[in-house]
C-alpha cells in the first residue's frame, strides 16, 4: 500500500472564488489534474520506470464534501491505485487546513497515460520497463487494495 | 430526454497551456463544471423550479479524448441526466473547433445540489416545487443507465 | 443579411471585477475581440475563403448600456457586417442572462485583416479566392447581403 | 489643450499572448479602459470637479497600428478630449519601446460617465461643480478640437 | 532550531514564465510571500498564539541562485528565524524539482507583523500572551544566530 | 545621482487582493521584479551598455510601509543604485496615488544581471563596454551615495 504524498500545497486567494463567495470548484479540479500528475510521475519512478510525461485520460470521480474558504491552506495528497504498461491512476485526497481545524474537503481518483512528446501524435509509451507481469493493465492492481 | 444546450463556448489562449504545450485539463475542468452549473439551473426552470444556486458535489466521470489546442474554439455543450429533490445531474460533451473539424475531445457527467445561500452553513434546498413523485432522489433514473 | 452566430458565452467571475464591484470593461472588450475573430473566421470559410488567421486592426464603436455582474451569463453574439479583400468587419452583439432575464449589455463593432503568418512582418493577405468585384474593398457595402 | 499623461505603463509577458504568439488585443483594450478613466479622474479634478467614479460608457473608435510582442514596455497616454455635465471622452495613445525603438502602436478614444456609486441604479452623476456654461454636453468641446 | 516546514508546493506553467522563457521572479516572490506567512502562523501557534493575521512589512533578502523552469515542481519551505512582540521573521527555502534532480533556486527572509483586522487602520496586534521576556522583540534572536 | 524613471504604472483591481481584502504582496513584489529590470536595462543604454536582457539575482530590502488598495493607482519609480561589471543596482519606490494624496507605500532594492541569452546555460555577460575603471564591481558606486 503506497503512503500519502504531498503533490500541491497552496493558499487559496479572492481570485479563486465562484460567485457565491467560495472557492471555484474549477480551481480544486485544476489542482487535482495537477497534483496527481505529479504523484504520478514519483510513482512510476518509484517502480522503476524512467520519469515519463503524463497526460490525463479520465476522471474517475471527484466529491466535494465541503466548501473551501479565502484563507485555506488546502493540501493535495496522492496516492497510487494502480498502474498498467501504459497508464497509471491516482487517488487525491485534499484537505483544508482553517483555523486550528483540518477539514477533508475533497476526494478525487485521476487516470493519466504516459506520452512521448517526441512523436508525433503523442502516441501512449509505456510507463515501466519491459516485463511488468502480463494483465497487469488490467488487474484492479495491488497498488489500491 | 433533453437537448443538449450550449453553456460555455471560449477561444484556447497561450496562457492556458501545460507545460506540454497543450491545453492544460485543469482548464477544461474549470469550464465543465461551469457549464453543468449553468445548464443545470437552466433545467431546473424549465421543470418549473425557482432559479437555484448550484454547488458542485461530485464530478461522476470525466473523460479527455483528444487533446485540446492553443487556437481551438471549445463548446461545452450540456444536457440534463436526472434531476432529483435537492440535487441535479448534467451530462457535459466538449467539442473543439479546429480548422475545418469539429473534434468530440471530452465528455464528463457532474452532480451539482441546490443551495440556500442565505441560511448559515449554506443548507440544501429543494430545486423543484413540492410534489416531485416519490423516490425520485434514488431511482437510477433512465438518463443514466 | 448574416445571421447572429454565438461565438462566446461564458459566466463572470468575481475576477473579472472592476474596483466598483461590476465586471470591468476590458474583460467584456477582451471576449469582444476574440468573438469578432471566431465569427469573422466562420464568415470568411462561408463565403468561400480559405480559414484565415485574422488579426484586429480597428474597433469602430463600442457602447457599454448597461453593468455586467458577476454571475452573468454572457453571451457574444457575431454578424457580418462587411467583407472587403483583405479585411472583414464584425458587428458584436453582448448578452447577459441574469435571473430569467435576458440583457442586452453591450454592442460594437470590430474590423480584422487576414495575415500571412509564415511571411515575415505577417503581412495582410486575401481572404477570397481572387475575384470579388473590383472596387469591393471600398465600398461601404452591403458585402454583407 | 490638454497635455498628454502618463496613466499606466506596463511590460508585455507571454501570458498576454493570443494564439498567433502576438500581445492580444483585449490585452491592449483592456489597459486602454483602465487608462482613459485613470487619466479621466486627474481630468474632473483639473477642471474643478471631486475626484468621481467613472464608468465606461463607449469606446468611439480604437486603431491598431502594429502588434505588440512580448517584452515591449507598453505606455498608456491620456488626453482630454472634452468633458461634459456628466460624461468625459478621452484620448488614449499607445507606445510601445521595443528595443531602443519607441513605437506608436494603437490609439483610441474612450467616453466615461461620473457614477454614484452610493445610490440604487447608480445613476449618472454631474463631474463638475455646477454652473458649467449651458451646452457644455453638446459642443465639439474646446479640448478637443 | 525551528524544523523546516513545507508551506507551499506547486508546478510551474507556462502562464509563469518572463520574456525570456524561464519563470518570472515575480511569481518566485508571491509564493516566497504567502509561504512566510502560511509557516509563520504556524510558528505563532506552536509558540502558543493565537492564529494571528499576519501582513507583510519587510522582506530582508531573496538570493535567486538559480532559474526556476517551466514544469519544475517548486517548493517553498519555511523555518523561523525569530518572534518578537508583535512580528515574525521567518526564513524561506525554495527548492525545485526537475527531472530526478532537486535543485535549491532561492533563499529569501521575511518579516510579518500581526495585525488586527477588526480595528481600524489594522493596529498591530501581540503574537504571543502576555509575557515573553523582555527585549525578545529586539535581541537578535535564537532562532537566527 | 540619477533620477527617478516610472517604470511602472497600474491601478489595483480586486483580483490583485490577499484574503484580508488589500492587495496581495506578491503582486507589489512581481511588479518591484519588473520595474528595476525596465529601469536597469534604460541604466544600462544611459551609461553607454547595448540594452541588455537582465535577470534577478537578488532582492537587497524590500519595505512595506502601508497596506496598497483596490482602486489605489500604483507607481513603481527606479534609480540607479550601482552598476558593476556584470551586475546592476536598482533602487524601486513605489507611491499610491488614492483620491487626492500621494502615498509612500514600499521601498525596495534589487540586483540584476546581464545575461547571454542565445548561450547554453546563459552565463552572465558585461554590461557595459570594455574599459570600466578597475574595481567598479565592488565600489558602493557614484550611482547611490
Amino acid at each position: 500500500m503506497s503512503d500519502w504524498y504531498l503533490a500541491i500545497q497552496v493558499v487559496m486567494m479572492p481570485r479563486d472564488t465562484n460567485p457565491h463567495g467560495t472557492i471555484f470548484g474549477g480551481v480544486i479540479l485544476s489542482y487535482i489534474d495537477q497534483a496527481g500528475a505529479i504523484g504520478g510521475r514519483r510513482e512510476v519512478a518509484r517502480a522503476g520506470g524512467a520519469l515519463p510525461y503524463l497526460a490525463t485520460v479520465a476522471v474517475n470521480r471527484v466529491e466535494f464534501h465541503r466548501s473551501v474558504l479565502v484563507g485555506d491552506v488546502v493540501r493535495f495528497l496522492t496516492r497510487l491505485v494502480r498502474i498498467g504498461r501504459t497508464s497509471i491512476t491516482m487517488q487525491v485526497r485534499v484537505e483544508a487546513d482553517r483555523g486550528d481545524q483540518t477539514l477533508h474537503v475533497t476526494e478525487a481518483e485521476v487516470v493519466y497515460v504516459g506520452v512521448d512528446l517526441n512523436s508525433p501524435g503523442r502516441p501512449p509509451t509505456p510507463l515501466l520497463p519491459d516485463r511488468p507481469s502480463p494483465g497487469a493493465e488490467d488487474s484492479p492492481s495491488q497498488g489500491k487494495s
